[in-house]
C-alpha cells in the first residue's frame, strides 16, 4: 500500500456544507469513487465514459481514471496477452503499482480542489483489489466508494464489443484484426482465472451495482446517498440497442425574422415551408416506431404538423426564459439593460435573466428529458436554440463554457447515431432560407472571461 | 380460471396514443399491474400504499386492491391462522377464487376508463398464483405486470411490522394483542410451508423487482418502461427509518400584508418576528442533523436566518408562478381578468395563468423535492402557500380537487411524522399575528365544478 500524501477529506466536507444556491442543490458533500468491476470487453469503458458525460453535464465534476493508460504510460512491455498471465509475477506487480498511481491520482484530483466523482476505469475483479481500493478510498480518504460490476455471458455481446473498442485498442496498434481478436480472447481467459464477483456476504460492508448482461438484470447492494442514486439511476435507463436521434429547432418563426428573442410567436411563410419539408424527409427515412416530442410552443407544435408519428408535448423543452428581455431584440437588451447584456456576455452559462433563466437551469431543467431520451429508441426532438445546445452538450460532451456557444442553425436536422464512446453528428441542411439567430462570442469578452 | 367479460386492451392503448399535453408526458400507454410478492407482515402493503400515494401525486391514475380485503368480504370464517392451512382445501378454494375476484376488478376498473396502474396487495407467494396473475394480466388484457417482491429475514423489523398494523387488522377484532401475535405467526408459518420466491431462471420471463430487509439490497429483473422505471426509482429511494418532516410557510411578507399575489417581497416586521421565533423553537426541539430547505425567495431564506442548521436553496421550492397576475391583489385580478378569476375558481388545480403555472405544473416541479424528502431524514421546508398545498397532498393524501384548497396559514409549523400506513399530521401556531391569505373556493362554483 503506497501512503498518500494528503489531507483526509475532512476540510473538503466542511467547505462544501456552506449554505449552496444552485437550480437544484448540489448534494455533493463527500467526494466519491465510483469503481468499475469486470472482466475485459465487459463494457465497462463505455459505462465510465458515459456516466462521467452525464455526471459532467449535470454539473457534478467528475473524472474518469482508466488503468490502461496508465499502464503503458508505466510500460512498453505489452506484447501480447502474456502480460495479463497471472504468473506472470513482474508484469503483476508492475499492475498492482500502476493501479495505486492510478488512485492516488484520482485521490489527488479531488482534494486538489473541485474534483466531485471519479471512476475508476480497471478490472478490479479480485477482493484483494477491492480491499486495496477501500482501504484508500474510505478508511484513508474518508470518501464514499460505490463498486459497478458488469457481468456479460452472451458471447455476441462480448465480441461485438470486441471488435467495435479493442480492435482499434492502443495496445494493438498495427496488428492485424485476427491476431488481435485471438489474443484479447486469451487475455480475457487470464483474467476469468482469478475473477471473484463481487460478493454480497464475504464482502457484505460494500456498496455496489452489478449489472448483468447490459441491464437484464440489476442488483443494488447498500446504496446510499443522493449521488449513489442517480447513478444507479441512470445506468439502470441506458440500453446498448442501436438507435438514431434526430434534432431540430422549430422552422423560422415570426419573432425570428424581426430579431426578438423568446415570446410565443407563429411560424413565417418560410417556417411552414420548412414544416412540410421536415414531413417529407421524416417519411422518406422510414423510421421505425419514431416519436415526436415538441416543447409546449407553438412554433415547435407548428413545425410537428406534417410529421406522421406519435406526438408528445414537454414543457421542459420550452426556450430558455429571457425574463425580463423577452420579445426584445439583442440591439434593444443592450441599450435597455446595457449591464446585462454584457454580463451575459462575460459568462454567458451561468448568467441567468432577470426573472428568467440562465443554460445552468435550463440543464436542470433538461435532466429528465434526457434521462427518457436514454430510454428511448428513435425520438425526433423539435426543439429551440439554447434547448438543443444543451442536449448537444450532452451527448458530444461539451464543457460548460462552451455549451452556449454552440451552433444550431435553423432549417437543418441533426442526426445523432451512438458509436463506441461517443455520438457520431451528422447536419442535413434544407434548402429553405433562414434568418441566423446565432450571436458568437464577442472578441472583447474572450480574455477577460476567466477572470469572471 | 375465471373468463372476463372484457375487452382486450389495444382499445384502451389507441385511445392513449393520441397527442397528449401536459407538464410532463402521461407516459402509460399500456396499462400496468403491479403485483406485490412476499410473506404475510413483510411491508406489501405499506410499499402498496405508498406507491399509489405518489403515483396518484405525480398524476397517474393508480388504486390498490388489498386481497385480504376481498377474502373478508366473501367470508367471515376466518377464526385463526387455521383458514391459512395448507391442508385446508376448502379454504384454499375460496382463496384462490377471492384472488380471481380481486384481479377482475382490477382489470376492469381499468378497462373502465381512467384506470392506468393497479397495485394487487396480496402475499403471491406460489408460482402457481402468479402464473394465473400473468395469464390474466399480459395474456388476456394485454397490459405490462411487475412483480416486487419484499423479502424480510430481520425478526426485529416483522414483529414491529406485526405489532405496528397487524394487532388492529379486522382479522383480530377484539382479540388480546398476544394471542394476535402468536396466531400471526403461525398464520406466517403455513405460507412459508408454500413459499416459492420469485426466480431469475423458472420465472425468467417475468418482470420483477426483489426488496431486500427494506432495501439493504434490491434486485432488478427484467425491468421495461417509463412506469416501471419510476416505480423501481421510487422504491429503492424510500425508507422506514425514523424521522421527522417540518413544513412552514416564510413569515408574513410586505406583499402578504398589501394582499399582493407572487413577487419577491422582504419579511414585514411581523415576518422577521416569526423568523426568530422560529429559530427558537428549532433550537428547543434539538432535531438531530436537521436541515434546512428554502426557495430562491427572499421571504423565505430571511425566514431560515436564525437557524442554526446546514441550509440548501432549491428553485423548485419557488413559489407558483403567478404570471400575468403577478404582484396583484385578487381584487385587481377579478377586476382586469374577470375571465381569468373564474375560470380558476372552476379547476383551480388544472388552472394555468397566462404566462405562469397551474398547480398541476407545480406538482410536476416539485416531484424532485418528494423523492429527496423521501430519502432523507430530519428535515424543514421553508416554502411558500401553494408548494406546501402541493407537498402536503402528497403526505396526507389528499386528491386533485382538495389540493388547492388545504389550508396552510402563516405563522404555523406544520409536523409531519410517518406512523402505520400514512403520516401524523401536527400543527404549531405560533402566537405571532399575521393576514391570512387563505381564499375559500366560491361556493358558487362548488356545483358547476365537475361540469367544466
Amino acid at each position: 500500500m503506497a501512503s498518500l500524501p494528503l489531507a483526509p477529506a475532512s476540510d473538503f466536507r466542511q467547505r462544501c456544507h456552506s449554505i449552496r444556491i444552485g437550480e437544484r442543490v448540489n448534494y455533493v458533500n463527500t467526494p466519491h469513487v465510483i469503481a468499475l468491476v469486470g472482466l475485459p470487453a465487459r463494457g465497462k469503458t463505455y459505462m465510465g465514459k458515459k456516466l462521467s458525460r452525464y455526471l459532467n453535464w449535470i454539473g457534478i465534476n467528475t473524472k474518469v481514471f482508466n488503468l490502461g493508460e496508465y499502464r503503458r504510460q508505466a510500460t512498453e512491455a505489452y506484447k501480447s496477452n502474456d502480460f495479463f498471465r497471472p504468473d506472470n509475477t513482474e508484469a503483476m506487480a508492475l499492475r498492482e503499482r500502476v493501479a495505486v498511481d492510478a488512485l492516488e491520482d484520482a485521490c489527488e484530483w479531488i482534494e486538489g480542489g473541485g474534483g466531485e466523482v471519479a471512476v475508476f476505469d480497471a478490472t478490479n475483479t479480485t477482493r484483494d483489489r477491492r480491499r486495496m481500493i477501500h482501504s484508500i478510498v474510505v478508511e484513508k480518504m474518508g470518501y464514499k466508494l460505490l463498486f459497478v460490476e458488469s457481468i456479460c455471458n452472451d458471447p455476441k455481446i462480448i465480441q461485438a464489443t470486441i471488435k467495435e473498442v479493442k480492435v482499434n485498442s492502443p495496445d494493438y496498434k498495427d496488428v492485424e484484426n485476427e491476431t488481435v481478436l485471438n489474443d484479447f480472447l486469451l487475455r480475457i481467459q487470464h483474467y476469468e482465472a482469478l475473477y471473484e464477483p463481487l460478493d454480497e456476504i464475504l464482502e457484505s460492508h460494500l456498496s455496489f451495482m452489478k449489472i448483468f448482461n447490459t441491464g437484464a438484470k440489476v442488483l443494488v447492494h447498500r446504496h446510499e446517498g443522493h449521488i449513489q442514486s442517480r447513478v444507479i439511476y441512470y445506468l439502470m435507463n441506458i440500453h446498448i440497442l442501436p438507435r438514431t436521434i434526430y434534432l431540430t429547432r422549430h422552422g423560422e418563426s415570426c419573432h425570428n425574422r424581426q430579431g426578438k428573442i423568446g415570446g410565443d410567436s407563429d411560424l413565417s411563410d418560410k417556417g411552414w415551408n420548412y414544416a412540410r419539408t421536415l414531413g417529407d424527409f421524416i417519411k422518406t427515412q422510414r423510421i421505425r416506431d419514431l416519436k415526436v416530442w415538441t416543447s409546449w410552443m407553438k412554433r415547435t407544435i407548428q413545425t410537428a404538423s406534417y410529421i406522421e408519428a406519435p406526438q408528445e408535448r414537454w414543457k421542459a423543452l420550452n426556450e430558455i426564459d429571457a425574463g425580463i428581455c423577452e420579445e426584445m431584440t439583442y440591439e434593444e437588451i443592450e441599450a435597455k439593460h446595457p449591464e446585462e447584456f454584457r454580463n451575459r456576455d462575460l459568462d454567458k452559462f451561468h448568467y441567468r435573466y432577470p426573472r428568467g433563466e440562465s443554460y445552468e437551469d435550463l440543464v436542470a431543467r433538461l435532466e429528465p428529458v434526457i434521462m427518457e431520451l436514454e430510454r428511448q429508441k428513435n425520438v425526433l426532438v423539435i426543439g429551440h436554440q439554447a434547448v438543443l445546445r444543451c442536449l448537444l452538450a450532452y451527448f458530444l460532451d461539451r464543457t460548460a463554457d462552451q455549451l452556449p456557444y454552440i451552433e444550431v442553425p435553423l432549417h437543418t436536422i441533426i442526426k445523432l447515431t451512438p458509436v463506441a464512446y461517443g455520438c457520431k453528428m451528422e447536419e442535413i441542411h434544407m434548402p429553405i432560407e433562414a434568418v441566423n439567430t446565432h450571436r458568437a462570442k464577442p472578441a472583447s469578452c474572450m480574455s477577460i472571461q476567466k477572470d469572471q
